[in-house]
């Protein structure tokens, strides 16, 4: 990945982490193939074209880097991680019955939620092949308890969807499961591959995990004010999903008793008209809810550099801090 | 389980293995539950409640323990097994589309594909954690490459339906994925958990990958002769789900040009209409298929009990020996 004229901090860490980068890209390359079923690289050949940031492997790279050591089982970590990863994005296609993600179809209408599913446990248990190659069971430990976390929480969100009870403790709960279990499982696991002190593994921890829930909530808050050719998604795709989160907590939170039978007649019952949409963001306005949520980001990203400050001092430190602040910064 | 009046092999293991069984089943009931989401417990309790033969799990105790070790670790591995077995089970309901299994209705239709595919990766993530608890890196490498091969044995059934290129030697691949990898990774690491000799620890995994294959063969075998009654399934439904397997393999093998043109009509384009299965039906017959399938799952299950020289004698081995039998006398 070259640096893009903006220089965004993102760009700068991959240009930093190359080699490794493209150590991880060739072990997931050769490792999501299947001797057997040449079904799984298409399917997954598809997914890693589509690219994305790959922000989850770079965590762990850098974490174990700022650490003092980036060897072969950093490599695999990292490779993990984005397995994880995508298994989750190929089982969150199926969940969603969602059209289109990176501004490409998903694969389960490309081929049928049956590869989705399938492969998807395919890249699983090939990411934790990987894993059991480091020999660490520190680092099992931890990817087990990720892997748990984030399948309760998308659980959770199943439940909570449609649910005008959810509040901002419960969606707090289900962030940490879908995103930043993985986020701070990246970043712990670097610092335990790198043989770091507690302290410091307990920092990338922190990181991780304030990351990964600024990281959700502005992605939250982009679905209502985003620009669908930049995302590849549609505004208000979570209201017509019926998904609770803070843009419409929020609101639901103030609402009088005319507007919380809006609320209950399109998130509750789902009966949704034209209009609708623009009725719920001017509800939003009037409660001020998208500023509020995207302090609540802020906050976030606030405390994921105030963790930093645990970790010694070191380029990588630098563009860490860097990348909290771009997180929110999509915003803009 | 008590023995029932004939005294089947699979009743008179659980008997001996009961104490070990009933702190297999506490574990399995502790561990699937969530602090969190409500949904997973309803989820896994349907199939919990739904029993089955808890085959898989008797047969890690009964390695175990066949070695000379049945302690706590045994059992973790032992409720690993059956998360991993369950996780699959969810995972093929929705695969699959199917309407009921153990003669009751699937997860799926109760609740919905979303929690299928969820709370099956919740389970394989706590069965994750559990073989980490163990310890034992060599058994994390075995049930990790297991689950990789499950996985790739289902792919390859979903590419292998439909296609009447479909032999016996690809029947063979897809089974020994989809069904004996579970089976050989039960019994060996029953051993690896025990430390026993490693020419034990051969003799297992050679056990249960013939017990597994034979295991398949008499139930893909039961589809076009068992009594729905008893195996919860229609007859015939392999044949309307266009599956591959060795009664239709084997008279494929040997049409004519028209029963070529049949097997296309029916199985390749899927256009089926009344009296199809019954023609079906008449073809096996005509070529003896069926006997030919049930000679198959005979040699396997003979195969397994060869394997079996290769242990101490125990009366576990005895038993081990007489459930080659049962498993396929269910063509009986």
């Amino acid at each position: 990945m070259k640096s893009d004229p903006e220089n965004l901090p993102l760009d700068r860490l991959a240009d930093l982490l190359s080699d490794d980068m493209a150590a991880v890209d060739a072990l997931i390359r050769d490792r999501m193939t299947s001797q057997h079923a040449p079904r799984i690289p298409e399917v997954t050949a598809h997914l890693v074209s589509a690219g994305g940031k790959r922000m989850r492997p770079m965590l762990t790279l850098a974490a174990a880097r700022l650490c003092g050591s980036a060897g072969p089982d950093a490599v695999k970590l990292a490779a993990t991680v984005e397995f994880i990863h995508t298994a989750t994005l190929l089982h969150d296609d199926v969940v969603d019955e969602s059209g289109q993600r990176r501004g490409r179809p998903t694969a389960n209408l490309l081929w049928d939620n049956k590869s989705s599913v399938l492969v998807g446990d395919y890249l699983f248990a090939r990411g934790f092949q990987l894993m059991v190659e480091t020999g660490s069971l520190r680092v099992l430990d931890i990817l087990a308890n990720a892997s748990a976390t984030i399948a309760e929480g998308e659980v959770l969100q199943l439940t909570a969807a449609q649910d005008l009870r959810t509040d901002e403790d419960m969606y707090l709960q289900i962030v940490r499961g879908k995103t930043a279990a993985l986020f701070s499982a990246a970043t712990e696991v670097g610092g335990v591959i790198a043989a770091a002190p507690q302290s410091h593994i307990q920092a990338l921890f922190d990181y991780g995990d304030a990351l990964g829930i600024a990281f959700q909530i502005t992605d939250d808050l982009l679905d209502y004010q985003g620009d669908s050719t930049n995302t590849g998604k549609n505004i208000g795709d979570d209201f017509r999903e019926r998904k609770l989160t803070p843009p419409v907590i929020k609101a639901v939170a103030q609402a009088t008793d005319d507007e919380r039978a809006f609320w209950i007649r399109t998130i509750e019952k789902g009966q949704q008209s034209d209009g609708d949409l623009e009725h719920a963001l001017e509800l939003m306005a009037k409660y001020k809810t998208l500023e509020a949520t995207r302090a609540d980001a802020t906050g976030w990203a606030n405390k994921a550099k105030l963790s930093l400050s645990g970790l010694p001092e070191h380029p990588i430190r630098t563009l860490l801090h860097e990348i909290s602040d771009f997180v929110v910064a999509r915003l803009a």
